[in-house]
């Protein structure tokens, strides 16, 4: 019976996603969705819940790890949330290549907001636990800001963290 | 190959926490179910995802936070896990008067280990950020952990987390 329940509720999780209906105006009393780590940015990726367990994995996967910090209620994250999911060469990348996190809390660690803590923002972090500032998108007030027209550059970063990886090491 | 197993892995974990049983044999490239915030200890209740988060809900909430430390492969966490979730009583009070968080990582809070990094441990905290290292279990050797017969136990430490915090504001 609740193994039942669980199953319609998964499937019902995907679907939210899929057709991106938000679920956080679901009434208390009523059953819940359970919430996702994706939060809809790739419901088919394997997401890591804190930074530390991100860290864990990229030094021990010797994967680089994408970080990447938004907001629920924030149009751009939105926005950009669409294009990243919708995007099958960066999902595929990120799921083969990287160690992912999504996060809607800022963490302890200041080397991850080099100029500041705004949102949508994606930062590159070393299996060597190096954070890579370098590695920027278009935007000179907001280094790490990226925009849905931004996915090319984006993807390219992506290969420019694994390039740099492969190099270094 | 890496991705394989944490495919399987990631596969294993979600079947384990909805039927109780892993299986092995579920082909890598089928469809995954996304990973829950809630790792199988209350689907219907609202988790943290991360430390820094739950501290802010406690603070903004004014609950105390209560933090489950636990290991999805480990036979002790489970058995406490499955306990945890069916007992309707907790699962309420958690819902009601708690801020939640499930980790399977260690944070870098070595106030969230007073005496050790071991599983399954419950520690809670007040919402002025105060770990409550006077609220044990019954083990005089790792005083943070519970056993699935000690939800009675876990039922009124929960109650004194909240007496003291009303005692004291």
């Amino acid at each position: 019976m609740l193994k039942g329940l669980l199953s319609v509720l998964l499937v019902l999780v995907t679907l939210s996603s899929v057709m991106g209906k938000p679920d956080a105006t679901t009434p208390k009393k009523e059953k819940r969705i359970p919430q996702t780590l994706s939060r809809g940015w790739g419901d088919q990726l394997i997401w890591a819940q804190t930074y530390e367990e991100a860290l864990f994995w990229s030094r021990s996967k010797n994967k680089p790890l994408m970080v990447i910090f938004h907001l629920e209620d924030c149009p751009h994250s939105q926005a950009l949330k669409k294009a990243f999911a919708e995007d099958k060469v960066i999902q595929t990348l990120a799921d083969e290549e990287f160690v992912i996190l999504n996060l809607v809390y800022e963490t302890t660690d200041k080397h991850l907001s080099p100029d500041g803590q705004y949102v949508p923002r994606i930062l590159f972090v070393d299996p060597s636990m190096t954070v890579r500032a370098d590695i920027t998108g278009r935007y000179s007030n907001r280094l790490y800001a990226y925009e849905p027209a931004d996915m090319k550059l984006l993807l390219s970063n992506m290969q420019r963290a694994l390039k740099f990886l492969k190099t270094e090491l």
